[in-house]
């Protein structure tokens, strides 16, 4: 029997390059994907798309009220910000796009449902290189959220840790784009936009259209979304 | 200004206790309650009946889907384990009634809240005294929840902890209801049980039912639930 994982699949980059990544690793997906009130829903159907394309077991969408909560531009009335330079969004703090604890809520999550199935894995494509200063992305995060986790579960008092994987934590953008192409993922799948544009297309100002864009030139290839 | 602190309230017992201890301790109180699926669904009314009587802030009650997860006897069609003695309640590993990482999901919740609301505390009843076992009631679940917590958020990272309190933890039953009793709680506002009867009294058999009678009787006064 192949070992399960439950993947964190939001439908953008780094999610989809994870799934290639554990597809490879020849785990049976399950995949998660969130609907939280965000603005950019359309990547759930991107999430939907992606989860069948890698032959997922499972694909859970749970509804969670992270509006009701607010206080992010993703998930209340408050504007994206535009056209900021990469330096700025990699070090001038916690940008205005953070959600509050979504990273927590979301491997807590994650955390259920592996302990349910009987998962060995988790998967999550956090990353700490070119991101957007969000303190639940760094190492020491996912760090102590699996010191947290194995306290937490009948599987940790059991002695069988459920393991938090983030193969992208250490690698840039156009890094995670070349891995992803090396696994035959096809990014015209994927979807980054914070705040797309009303025919679904990126609007090429956010935080992530700009590192995304970035990631393609560094990778040295066009970004497949514009060719369609 | 009075300090904000977001308290988990499940319309039990030990939550109400906490009530009692976060008003006496002169905060504002933002309730947090979940409607996560669980058969008990009765509890929901005791928490607002709850809230409104210590004079909460804001009170939100969140539907989470843990019964899409399952894996619980709280959220799936598994029976509740009943008239166990309590030796065995409290030495016989994780019962069937632990809904996985249900804590974690519940205290990933209240952080994000707390984050938003400018919070510095979050008040939990949990118990490692007269407890089922479970993983995340104990304290070192809760220690490492805390530096996960400071390592997540914006608050965090700018050196404001968000407290977790769980002054109930090395607390008996009996304790623990003499000390609301001090602070003015009625006890017939609460409700317990796992498997409430259809007209919403308890069943008396469940871990919870049984945990609670021992409360009352160490504490030397009658369950006001039976003199309504």
């Amino acid at each position: 029997m192949k070992k399960k994982a439950v993947v964190l699949a939001s439908g953008g980059l780094d999610s989809t390059t994870i799934m290639a990544i554990t597809r490879h690793g020849g785990y049976d997906i399950y995949a998660l994907t969130f609907d939280y009130g965000q603005r950019h829903k359309i990547e759930l159907k991107a999430a939907q798309k992606i989860a069948k394309y890698f032959g997922a077991k499972k694909h859970l969408i749970l509804h969670i009220e992270l509006d009701t909560i607010g206080g992010s531009a993703l998930t209340a009335d408050i504007p994206i910000p535009q056209e900021r330079k990469l330096k700025e969004i990699s070090s001038s703090g916690v940008p205005i796009t953070y959600v509050p604890a979504r990273n927590t809520i979301f491997l807590a999550y994650a955390l259920s449902w592996a302990e349910v199935l009987e998962a060995t894995d988790i998967f999550i494509g956090v990353n700490s290189i070119d991101f957007s200063n969000y303190p639940d992305c760094r190492p020491e995060f996912i760090e102590s959220f699996q010191r947290t986790a194995n306290l937490a579960t009948r599987a940790g008092m059991e002695g069988k840790e459920i393991r938090i994987n983030t193969p992208l934590i250490d690698m840039t953008k156009g890094e995670i784009i070349k891995k992803g192409l090396s696994l035959g993922v096809d990014y015209s799948m994927t979807h980054s936009c914070y705040n797309p544009k009303k025919d679904g297309l990126p609007c090429g100002k956010c935080d992530s259209c700009l590192l995304r864009k970035k990631g393609f030139e560094e990778a040295g290839i066009a970004d497949p979304l514009f060719d369609q």
